[in-house]
C-alpha cells in the first residue's frame, strides 16, 4: 500500500510528472488560493509528497506562497505560459485590430480559440459602459451556445463537429441552440455569411457577431466578436466591422486570403506579391 | 553513468520535478518552437527521458506538437499560468482603468509588476499611431531603466533596493540612469511625487510618467505607466490621468487610501466606510 514500498521501477500510481500536473491542476477558476493540505487532497497525493513537490514548483516559481500560508500560481509559470502559441502570440498579432474595433464600437470584442469541445478566451476588452459578458481571459464556454464558439465549430474538422451535435447541449438561457438539426443550420449559415449572429444565448441580454480568424494555411485557427446589448442591437450594422477586423488579423497572420491586393489589380493573387 | 542504472530511490542529477520544469524553462522568447532534440539538448535530458516528459506534457496540454513537428507551449499551461494573481488576476482588476486611460491618451499604456530585480509587464495597450515601445506582455525590463521599474524599486524593501544600487546598470540609451548616486535621488523623488518621468532611458524616442498601485495592505504591487513620443511631451498633463488610474486600481484591490471617501465628509475614514 505505501508508495515507497520496495523499488519497483514502475509505481503503480501516477508519473511524478502527473503528480506535478495534478498539482497544477487543482488550481483553476474560483480555486486560485490553495493550502498545503489542499493541494495534497485535490491532487490525491500523500501530505509529504505533495510536501516536496509544491517546494519545488515554489522554488522554480511555477507556485509562490504568500504570507497567508496560501500557494497561487506564480508569475514564472503565467510567464511560461504566455509563450503558447495560440494565446499570447496569437493576441499580440491581433491586438492592434481588437483596439481598432474596440474605439470603434466601444463595446465588449473577443478573441478566442477553440479546444477540444470547448472555447477558450485568449483575449477580452470591455468598455465600462458596454453589456455585461460573462467570459474572462483564459475561461472557456461551450461551443454551441457562443458566437465565437459556432465560428470555430463550424470551421472544425468533421469528427469535432459529429462530436459536439451527438452531445447533449447545455442551454444557458431558453435561447440557447440545443437541438442538433437546429445548430447543424446554424453553422451551415456561418460557413454561407462567414459570420455568427448569437442572439441571447448566453446570457439574454447580449448579441455577439463573430466572424473566423485564418492561419497561414488558411484554416480557422480563432475568432473574434463583439458583444453589444441585444436590445436595439442592428447586427448589420455590426459585421463589417467585425469582419474587416477578422481579416485584418488574418492577414497579419499570413493567411493568404487576406493579402493586401496591389492598388488597381483586381483578380486575387495577380503580380505575385 | 546510465539513469536507470539500479533502483536507488536518489538519482545524483535533478529530480523529475527539476526535468520537467527544465524542460519548460528550454522554451523563451525567440525559442518558442524547439524539436524534441532540442529540448533534450537546451534541458541537458538524454533523448530517451526527453522524450517521455515530453509526450507526458503534450499529453497533458502543457505542450502542443504542431504538424511541422515542432513543440510549443500549450494552451492548457496558458490557462494555468493566467490564474497568478500576479498576472490575469491583477490585469483583470485594472482593465477598466487601463482602458479608460488609453482611451483618453491614445498611446501606451503599461501595467507592471516586479520580480526579483526586474520589471515583468502583465499587460500593454498599444494605439497604432502611438509611439513605438520594446516593452511586450510577458516581457522583462531592468528596473533602473523604466518608468514602472523605479516606481516599483522606490517601494521595494531596502534590500532589494541596496542589491540594485550596487549592481552595474546597464545603459539602454546614453539617457538611462547608471550611477547610484543618481538612482537614489530618483527614487527619493519618486516616493515624494508620487510618480516616476523617465525621458529616453529606454529608447531616446519615448518618455513614460508611471506611478505605484497598491494593495489591500496598502503596500506598492504593481506600476502603471504611460509612454508617449519624448519630443513635445509635457509630463505635467500626464501625471494626473496616470495618477488617477493607479489610484482607481488601487481601490479596486482594496487599497485602504484609495476608498472613496462619502460625499461631504472631508477627513478620511470618518463613517467607517
Amino acid at each position: 500500500m505505501s508508495p515507497a514500498q520496495g523499488a519497483r521501477e514502475k509505481p503503480a500510481g501516477p508519473s511524478v510528472t502527473g503528480r506535478v500536473l495534478g498539482i497544477l491542476s487543482a488550481f483553476g477558476p474560483g480555486a486560485e488560493a490553495l493550502t498545503l493540505s489542499g493541494i495534497a487532497r485535490t491532487a490525491g497525493l500523500p501530505l509529504s509528497t505533495a510536501h516536496r513537490l509544491v517546494g519545488e514548483l515554489a522554488a522554480w516559481g511555477a507556485l509562490e506562497r504568500g504570507e497567508d500560508g496560501l500557494y497561487r500560481i506564480g508569475l514564472r509559470l503565467w510567464e511560461v505560459g504566455a509563450l503558447a502559441p495560440r494565446s499570447l502570440g496569437l493576441r499580440e498579432r491581433a491586438m492592434p485590430y481588437l483596439e481598432d474595433l474596440y474605439e470603434a464600437m466601444r463595446q465588449n470584442v473577443q478573441l478566442a480559440v477553440r479546444d477540444g469541445h470547448e472555447v477558450v478566451y485568449v483575449e477580452r476588452l470591455a468598455h465600462p459602459e458596454a453589456v455585461r459578458v460573462f467570459s474572462r481571459v483564459g475561461g472557456r464556454m461551450p461551443l454551441h451556445a457562443t458566437g465565437v464558439g459556432q465560428v470555430l465549430l463550424a470551421y472544425a474538422p468533421a469528427p469535432v463537429q459529429e462530436e459536439v451535435l451527438a452531445a447533449p447541449m447545455a442551454a444557458l438561457t431558453p435561447r440557447t441552440i440545443t437541438d442538433p438539426s437546429e445548430l447543424r443550420r446554424a453553422l451551415a449559415a456561418v460557413r454561407r455569411e462567414g459570420v455568427a449572429v448569437c442572439d441571447g444565448m448566453v446570457d439574454l441580454l447580449a448579441l455577439s457577431v463573430a466572424a473566423p480568424v485564418r492561419g497561414e494555411d488558411e484554416r480557422v485557427v480563432a475568432s473574434l466578436s463583439v458583444v453589444v446589448p441585444s436590445a436595439g442591437a442592428e447586427p448589420r450594422a455590426i459585421v463589417p466591422a467585425v469582419r474587416a477586423a477578422a481579416r485584418g488579423i488574418s492577414r497579419a497572420l499570413g493567411a493568404p486570403s487576406a493579402r493586401r491586393r496591389p492598388v488597381g489589380v483586381v483578380s486575387p493573387g495577380a503580380s505575385g506579391t
